[in-house]
């Protein structure tokens, strides 16, 4: 199982502010997309957990802003998952410009387990098999 | 009944590209938030329409950009409802500079007349109060 | 010279709304990624031109939703310029599901040639490489 | 002086997502909304700063959510700043619900104050004065 994914990601012009650089705000739904490829490659599609009733919501959102993303910016997102409880659980993410691997920014998402009506939930008891999916991705922080 | 509502928006700075001026696509979830002002002005919320089984799912967008608006501008954005059939309807928006009253963008937003799985409903027949509330906001468009 | 351009876009979670689909104001976004691969596959980058002080501002957006897009969802863009004077120009968006290649919606955008002060300029004259590039990828409209 | 700021914002319904709550990276620009009426009300208007080539670029953000915000909800947040050196500083949001007074999402975003070429300056060296009008809003972290 890989203990990581590597996300490409095009800056949108509508990603830009007046600073000409990408609004700190729009860092978050790039975590959201590298998160989905790295659980999807992990054999857990974010589609389908909810399908299942099995929601993520966030409980907290972090971001080190190290050097603007620009337009004209690819950028190569590593996402690892950090930390596993049987209630919650934490990705990081690093940004990357692709043309010379400089690190721009590091984020990182903490996510209960919730069924469709936000209560929570032991992972572990409610969908076993997820659980031992996110284990088997789990990176012990270096 | 009010024929027109004015709504006030203040430019937010995530909202301007590295043009310097106010995204196109941002215009709107500003069409949206008039639009929802308006209806609820009339005495029908948006929110209590979904609540009972009543969406309004976009059929047709268009906006024409005038002047760009940047951040620092206040607008005013004028919104009226211009067309009403049983099945579908059109509003119509102006947005204008608030400092000098400059006509910086015109939009029309069309929708259908859905239920909860976006099945097309007869609005007369399936509601309606709200067919006849919107009967009262309708202007004939000049 | 390639007279139209496929953009592969992967729904991004938040570019859904509560009715559970793609919210209308986020194709607006996905013509301009769409726009961007084009004239760069033609041969004339968008932040090349930028920089080189040409603008092409949003005069006009147009969009028509036929189906929507959901979570979950890959869709392709097929990208034409269908009309192109010296002042200004037109691109044309279709939106398909990948997977059973439904038509999902149709987008125009009409973009007015400024210099870096958004004041109009007659392309021809100013960036003739450019407007040649243009031509060669123009379409006529079916 | 004011040591603290309170600002309305009506949830607008592109805000929230599929899962029917207002999405987690929408908090950050209702923060910055928060934090530009609180640093006008103060009398430095984050537009004038911009032209007088003071930027504050994003450092880190952060945000807590405790409950979710829904569309139809009025939420106020509550916005402070709780640390200032000469070269940074970082503000505090809390979000409440209007209905209920209910505590929805604590952020801090940490800002560099850097000229018009993101180069790190001494505010209380380059612009004394509005280093003493920050100074003046600053509160002891409760």
């Amino acid at each position: 199982m890989q203990k990581e994914c590597i996300t490409k990601i095009v800056v949108r012009y509508c990603e830009t502010d007046r600073m000409g650089i990408v609004h700190h705000s729009r860092y978050y739904p790039w975590f959201e997309v590298a998160r989905d490829e790295f659980v999807t490659a992990a054999g857990v599609r974010y589609f389908d957990m909810e399908q299942k009733g099995l929601y993520l919501p966030l409980v907290e959102t972090r971001s080190r802003y190290i050097k603007p993303a620009v337009y004209g910016d690819t950028v190569l997102i590593r996402t690892t998952l950090i930390k596993l409880t049987v209630v919650r659980c934490v990705f990081k993410y690093e940004v990357y410009r692709e043309s010379d691997k400089e690190l721009l920014n590091i984020g990182w998402t903490t996510h209960a387990f919730c069924d469709h009506t936000m209560k929570p939930i032991n992972l572990k008891k409610k969908f076993p098999d997820c659980y031992e999916v996110m284990t088997g991705i789990l990176t012990e922080e270096e």
